[in-house]
C-alpha cells in the first residue's frame, strides 16, 4: 500500500493502483449505481488530455519531457489500456471532478512510471499542475462527453442507414402485396404492403438525419473555458492548438464555442441531443408495434406477415413463437424516452456557471446510444430483412372488405355509399356484389374502379367514366 | 330545431347551429376538457377548406357555385367570423374527424345560406361531397395543425428575438459588475454580470433557431394523401394545386410531403417540434431560477440583482415582494415538459396508416406555444427589462471571496494554493493579505494577477511575471 | 372607476369590481393560459375564508359584525355567486397569493357592500387585516387545494364504482363466450371474455381504492402554519377551531396535520395523489387498447366485440365506424402522465418553507380530476355498458387455433406437443385431427381434455385420464 | 462442446455451460445492455423453482428423485452459486421467457449433474416439463418480480428509518439555532434550524411508510396462472401449496392472488410501487437542494450549514469543497424519476392476457430500488450525520431581516407594517429601531413581540400585550 494526501489528509492506495486519493476518496463516496463509466467516455478523456499536453507544451507552459510522457500515457489509454484503473461510479457528485482526477491520477501515474518514477510522486508529474494543466473538469468533462457521444452517435447512424436500406429492400419486395390499410384499426382502404415499408423506411431516414444533425451541434466544445467559462489559466494559444489537436485525434471538424461562459453553463444541446434520440425511439416502436400486430397469429389474429422464428416462445405452450424481437424493440423505446426524460430534469437543473447534473446527463444520453444501436442492429438483423408475407391472406381480407367503398365515393356520393357499406356489413355480401345487384355503375367500369391499381394511387378511380357521367356534381 | 341524419340515424339541431349532425354526435360524445379548438386551428382548417375548394374548382370536380360559396364561406371564418360554431371539444376520439366534419358542416351551412338555401340542405351542398371533396381527416388535420402551429411559432420566435435582444442590452449594462462566479452554488472564480447575461442571451438565441428550424420541418403537409396516404379520390393536379393555395393563403412555402403514406401515419416531426419546445423551456427555467437565486434576499440571501417588484408577495408577510415573474416561468416550463410526455406518448400510439391521438398532440403543442410564448412576453417586459445590478454588494463579495487563490495557481502550483484556501477560510484573513503576509509573490505582481480585467478573461493572469520567474513548472 | 393602493402604487379599477388591487396586479401580470381557477377551488376557498372567520369570532380577535359580514359573503360564493370576480389566471408566480388576494378582496369588498359600505373602503373591512386574519397564502392554499381536490375526486370516485359494476355485469355476461386467450398479441390458450372482463373489473376496482386511499392522507391540512409553518400569528385555539369549522363545511374529517412546518413546505401528498390517478390512467388506456383491438375490423380484424357505434367514423369513407370512445381515453390517459410529470417537477422543485409552484401542481391535479372522471362516464356509457361479444367468431377462432395442444402438455410432454403444435401449422389441419391421426391419445380422453371447461380452470385439462396412465412424468 | 436442441433446430453449446439451448438463443438474440439479471431476482427464480418442485412432489406429479435433485440445484442458486450461468440479458423480448428458461435450464443441467447423468439429458430430467412443470414464464416472472422487489424493498425501507433517525437527531440538535425562515427564496420569518430539520425528517417517515404499503401489495402474486391466468396445467391443490412454500422460503406473507387472469395480464402495482420510489426520490431531491443552498458559500452564499468536506471540490480551483453527496442524490432522484416513467409506458404497454414488458418494468424497479438506497445510506453516512450549523451566521442574518414585521402584524396592521418594511429596505434601518423611533410600540412589549419563542411557535407575539390595548381590530 502507498499513502497519498490530498487537504482533506492522507489516503491509502493498493500498490498496483495507478489512480490516487481523489479517485479513492470518489470511490469511497459513490458506490451508487455500480456501474463504471463508458468505455468510449474513457477513450474521450485520454483523447482531451492528451491534446491539452501538447498544446501546453506548444504554449511552452509544459515541461517537454512530462509532456511526452502524459502523451504516451494517454495513447495507451485511447488503445484500451488502463481501462481498468477507472473505477468511479458513473452517477457522481461534482459535476464529473471525479472522472476527470480519475483521468489525471492515472495518466500522471502511468507518466511517472515511463518516467522512471514511482507512483504518487506527484512532486515530479502532478495529476493537477500538469496533466490537468490550464483545464477545469468544466471544460473537460462537457467536451469529453461530447467526442464520446460522436463516436457513439456515429455507430447509430450507421446503423439506422443499415435499417434504412433494408426497409426500402422491403418495400420493394412487398410492392404487390396488396393488403387492406387500416386507420383506428378498423379497415380502411387498400394499400400495398410495400408502401407500407417504405413509409416505415422514410420514418428512420429522418431518424438518421436528425441525429446527423444533433450531432453537428455538438462539435462545439468549451476547451479552455476552466473553471467558469471565462478562461482565466487558460491562454488564447493554448485554447486554439487544443481544439486542433482534438480535431487531429478525432477525425471530427470540432470548434471553439463561440461563447465559452455559455457553452460551461448550458446543456440545451445535450437536451436536444438526447430528444433526438426519443424521437428515433418513438419511431421505432410505432413500427415494432405494427410488425407484432401484422403478425399476429398464427390463426386468430392479422396475419399478414410472417416473423422469422427466434426462439420459442413459451415455456408451457408448444410450439409458440412470439415477436420477440419488435417486443425489445419497444422496451428499448421506453427505456430511452425515461431516459429523456432524466435528461430534461438535469438539464433545467444547472444554476449559475456550471451544470453540476452533467454525469447523469451524460450517463443517460451513453445508455441510450448504446442500447438503441444494439436494438437497431439487432432488429435489422434478426427481424426485418427475414420478414415474409403472407401474400394469399392479404389479398383475401381485401377481398372481403368493404373499405373498397371508398372508391366508389366520387361515382355516387357519400350517403350512398355509406348504406351501401351498411347493407355489406349486415348481409356479409361483398360490396362488388351489391352494386352489382342494384345496378349503380355498368359492371366493366365497376371493375376498373375497384382494380389494386387505381386503388392505391393518387386520383379517381375510374375517372375516365366518371367524367364520361358527370356523376362527381352530386 | 331542425333534424338532420346520418348513417346512424337521425338527431335534432338548433336552428341557429351552423355546425351539423355529425358535429353535434362528438358534442354528445365527448365532454372531456371543456376546452374548445385553437383559435388559429380553426382559421388553419378554413384555410385548408378554402384551398381546397379552389384546387377542385380549377380540376373542374367542384362545380363553380358551389365552390364560390364554400371559399366565401372560409374567408368569413378566417376573419374570424363562426368561431363560436366550432364546438367540439380539444380532446377526442376520432383522430379529429369531429373537428373537420365541424368544419364541413360550418362551411357547408354558412355556403348554403349564401346561395339563398336553409340550413341542413346538404343535397346542395353536402359537407362530405363538396367541403370535404378530395380530403380525409387523415389529410386536412395533419395539415390544419402544421399551418396552426406554424402561424403560433411565428410568434414565439418573435418573443425569442426580442428577449435575446433584452438580455444582451443588460449583458452590455452589467459589462463592468465583477461579482463571483458560482459552481456548485459555490464561490468559484469572478466573473462579469453582463458575462452571465450574456450567457443567457446565447441560450435563448439558440432556442430561437431551433424554433425556427423545427417550423421548416412542418412545412411538408399531406394534403391529397386522403385515408391512408394513397390519395384515392384525390387526382394530382388536385394535389398541386391545394397546396399552392396554400401557400398563398398563409404566405408561407408549404411542400408536398414527399412520400403521402408516411406523412399521414408518422408524426415524428410533431414529436420534434414539441421536444424543441421542452428544450426551450428548459433553458428559460435554468435562467429563471438563476434569478431567483441572485435575487434572494433581501438581507439573507444573495441580494446580487434587484427585480422589478410586481406585486405585494404575500397576504401575511407587509412589504415582502417575490420573484414572481421567474417563478411563472418556472411553472410554465414544467408544464411544457409535462406536454411534451403527452406527445411522446402519443406519436408512439400511432398504428398503421394513421395516428389516431393527433387531437391530443396538437393540443399539447398548441399549448405549449401559448403559454410559453405569453410567460416569455412576461418574462422580458415585467422583469429582464427592469432587472437592476448591486454593484457594491457584488464587488464585496468578490472582495470577500477565496475563489481568486485560483489565479494564483500557475504561480505556486495546486498543493500550496490550496493551503492558503484552507487557511483564509479558517482564519477569515483575505487571501490576498495571507500572500502578501508569506511574501510569497511581490505585491506588485499579486496586484496585477488578482486585477478584474486579469481574472475574467482568458488567459494567465499576471503572465509576464509568471514567465519572468519560471514557476510554473511546478 | 375607483382607485386603489398597495405599497406599490396606486391602480384603477372598474366600479363594478369585486377584486381589488392586488388581484389587477396579477391579472396584469400572468396573462398565461388564459384559464381561469377551477370552480371547485374557488369555493373550497370561501369555504377556508369563513372557517377562519368563524374561528376567528370565537377567539374574539374578529369584531363580529365584519365577521359576520365575510361569512355571509363566503357563503354567496359557496353558492356560486360571485365566481366571475375571480379573474387570476390558473398559471401564477407566488404560490397563489393572487389566488388567495383575489378571494380576500372580493370577499372584503362584497363584505363591505353587505355592511353597507362602499367598495374598496379596506379600513372598513380589510382583505388583509380581516379576511385573512391569522391565515397566510402559505395556509390557506395548500388547504384549499385539499378541500377541492377531495370534492372532486369523490365523483371520481363514484364514476369508478360505476364503471367496475358495469364491467362485472359485462363479466357475468360474457361468461360462456369461449375465445382464444392471447399473449405476446400470438394465440395462446381458451380462455372465457367473461374472464377478461372481469380481470378489466379487477383493474379499476383496484384504482378506486387507491383513489380513496390516497384522498385520506389528504385530509391533514396546514391551517394555523401561516408564513412558513411556525403559526406565527395563529393562535392555538384559532387553528383547532378552523379545521373544526371546515370539517362541518365539508362534512370531510380533515385533522390539523401533525407538523405544520413540514406540511407547508412538503408536498409528497399531492405527488402521491397525482401518480395514483396516473395508475388509474394507465389501466384504463390498457383496456382501451384492448377494446380497439378486439373491435378491430369489420372484416380484416380480429372481430370479436362489437363497440356501440357512437359517431360516423370518416369523412370520406362511407359506413365506417372508429372506436372512438376508447381513443379518448387513451388520449385523456397520456395527458394525465403528462400532467403528473409536471406535478412531479414541480413537487421536487420546493425551497426551504415553501414550495412555490403549487398553482401549477393544482392546475394539474384538477385538470387530471376533471378529464379523468369525464372519460370514465364516457367510457361507461358510451362504451362499456352497450358492447356486444361476436361468439360465433370467438369460438371458430378457438376450433382453427393450436394453442389448445397446451392442454396436452400434461399427457404428451413438451417436446412432442411442440412437433404437433409445427405439423398444424405448416399443415393448416386441427389440432385435434393430427392427435386422432396419430393415436397418441384415445378419442373419448382427448374430447374431455379439449373440453371448454376443462381449459379454462385451474387444473390438468383430463386429470383423470392422466393418473390412469401415468404420462405425467416424462 | 455438446449438442442441444429445441423445436427450431440445433445450436452448440460450451460443456461447461449449465445453462442450454434457449438460454444460447436469447443470448444471441439480445444484446442490447450488457446489463446482467439482477442478483435478487435470480434468487427470486431460484426460490420459485424449489417452491414448484416441492408442491409438485407433494401432489404427485413429480418423481421424487427428479424433484429432490431440482430443489437441491435451486438452493445452491438461492446461496449464491452459479449465478455466472445467467447469461440473458436484463432488457429482451418474451416477457421473460428467457429468464425462465435460463432458470429452466440451469436448474435441469445441475439436477441432472446431481443425479450422475450428463448435462443436457433432458430425458431424464426437462427444463420444461420438470423445472417448470405447472409453470408458466407468465407466472414464475410476475411473482420472482415480486419477491425480488420485496428483498430489495426491505433495505430501502431500512435505510429511510436510519436516516429519519438522523435526520430527527439533528432536528434536536439544530433545536435552538434561530434562523430566517424562506418563502419564494426570500427572507420571511424566523424559524429554526432544528424545525427544518424535522419537517424533512417527517417527509422521509411519509416515504418510508409508503414504501411499506406498497410492498404489502406486492404480497399477492399469481402462480398457478400459468398461462393466461386460467391455470390451465396447474391443480389447485399444486397453487396452494407452492405459495406456502414461497411464504416459506421468504418468511414473507405472500398469498394467491384473488383473480389469477387479473394478476396475469395488470401490472398496475408495479406501475404503484415504481411511484412510491418516484415520490420519495422527489422529496430527498427536494432536501438535498435546501442542504446545497444552506451550505452555499463559503463567502458568498447562505452559508447556515457546514456539510462534511467528502473530497477536494475541483481540478482547478484549490481549497474548493462541494456538496458532492446532495449532488448525487439529485441525480439519483432524476434517474428514478425517468426510470418511473419507463414503467409507466410499459404498464400502458400490456395487451390482453400478458404485459409483455415485464423486462423492462422489473429492470427500473430494480434499478431504482438498488440506487435509492445506495443514495440514502451514503446521504446519511456521509453527510447528514456530520452536518454542522453556522449559529452566528444563521442569528446574524435574523437580526439583519426585515421579515421580523410580520409579528407584528396583529399589533400595527397590515398596512402600516408594510411602509415600516419598505422603511427598513430603503434606510438599512433594523425594524426594531424604527419602530422604537416611531414609538407605535412601547420597548418592553417590542422585546416580547421579536422574542424567538414568540415567533417561532403559534400564536400572536405578544398576545398579552395585545389584548390590554385591543389593537388587533384594525
Amino acid at each position: 500500500m502507498r499513502v497519498e494526501r490530498d487537504f482533506l489528509g492522507e489516503i491509502e492506495l493498493p500498490d498496483a493502483a495507478y489512480y490516487g486519493v481523489q479517485t479513492m476518496r470518489a470511490v469511497q463516496n459513490f458506490s451508487i449505481t455500480g456501474h463504471k463509466l463508458d468505455k468510449e467516455f474513457i477513450i474521450a478523456l485520454a483523447i482531451v488530455k492528451k491534446a491539452a499536453a501538447k498544446a501546453n507544451m506548444k504554449t511552452g507552459r509544459m515541461p517537454t519531457n512530462i509532456g511526452a510522457a502524459i502523451v504516451e500515457a494517454s495513447v495507451e489509454i485511447m488503445a484500451g489500456k488502463w481501462h481498468d484503473q477507472f473505477v468511479v461510479d458513473a452517477i457522481q457528485g461534482g459535476a464529473g471532478t471525479s472522472m476527470n482526477m480519475n483521468a489525471n491520477e492515472v495518466i500522471a501515474n502511468r507518466a511517472l512510471e515511463i518516467l522512471g518514477h514511482k507512483k504518487g510522486d506527484y512532486t515530479v508529474v502532478s495529476p493537477n499542475n500538469h496533466v490537468n494543466m490550464a483545464q477545469s473538469t468544466n471544460d473537460v468533462i462537457p467536451t469529453a462527453i461530447r467526442i464520446a457521444i460522436i463516436k457513439k452517435a456515429t455507430r447509430l447512424y450507421h446503423e439506422l442507414v443499415l435499417l434504412t436500406d433494408s426497409l426500402t429492400h422491403k418495400a420493394n419486395e412487398f410492392n404487390h402485396v396488396l393488403k387492406m390499410g387500416r386507420t383506428h384499426l378498423q379497415d380502411a382502404v387498400p394499400i400495398t404492403l410495400g408502401q407500407e415499408f417504405a413509409a416505415y423506411a422514410a420514418g428512420v431516414k429522418r431518424a438518421a438525419k436528425r441525429v446527423q444533425r444533433a450531432m453537428q451541434n455538438l462539435l462545439a466544445i468549451n476547451m479552455g473555458a476552466t473553471a467558469v467559462g471565462t478562461g482565466l489559466n487558460a491562454e488564447p494559444e493554448y485554447i486554439e492548438e487544443v481544439v486542433r489537436q482534438i480535431c487531429w485525434l478525432t477525425d471530427e471538424t470540432f470548434v471553439s464555442a463561440p461563447n465559452l461562459v455559455d457553452a460551461t453553463q448550458n446543456t440545451d444541446e445535450l437536451a436536444e441531443f438526447s430528444s433526438t434520440l426519443k424521437i428515433c425511439a418513438l419511431s421505432l416502436s410505432k413500427m415494432a408495434d405494427d410488425l407484432r400486430l401484422m403478425a399476429s397469429g398464427p390463426k386468430c389474429g392479422f396475419n399478414e406477415i410472417i416473423l422469422p422464428a427466434m426462439q420459442p416462445g413459451s415455456s408451457i405452450m408448444p410450439g409458440k413463437v412470439n415477436p420477440v424481437i419488435p417486443e425489445m424493440v419497444n422496451q428499448v423505446a421506453f427505456q430511452i424516452v425515461g431516459n429523456d426524460q432524466v435528461v430534461s430534469l438535469a438539464v433545467e437543473a444547472g444554476q449559475f456557471e456550471l451544470n453540476v447534473m452533467e454525469p447523469v446527463i451524460a450517463y443517460n444520453i451513453f445508455n441510450s446510444l448504446t442500447i438503441l444501436t444494439n436494438a437497431i442492429n439487432t432488429l435489422n438483423n434478426r427481424c426485418i430483412m427475414n420478414i415474409a408475407a403472407n401474400d394469399c391472406r392479404c389479398q383475401q381480407m381485401v377481398d372481403d372488405s368493404i373499405g373498397v367503398i371508398t372508391a366508389l365515393l366520387p361515382h355516387i356520393g357519400y350517403e350512398a355509399a355509406s348504406l351501401i357499406a351498411k347493407e355489406a356489413i349486415s348481409s356479409s355480401l361483398p360490396v362488388r356484389e351489391i352494386i352489382k345487384a342494384k345496378g349503380l355503375i355498368p359492371n366493366d367500369q365497376l371493375e376498373i374502379i375497384l382494380s389494386p391499381g387505381e386503388m392505391t394511387k393518387p386520383g379517381i378511380a375510374g375517372k375516365q367514366y366518371l367524367s364520361s357521367t358527370g356523376q362527381d356534381t352530386a
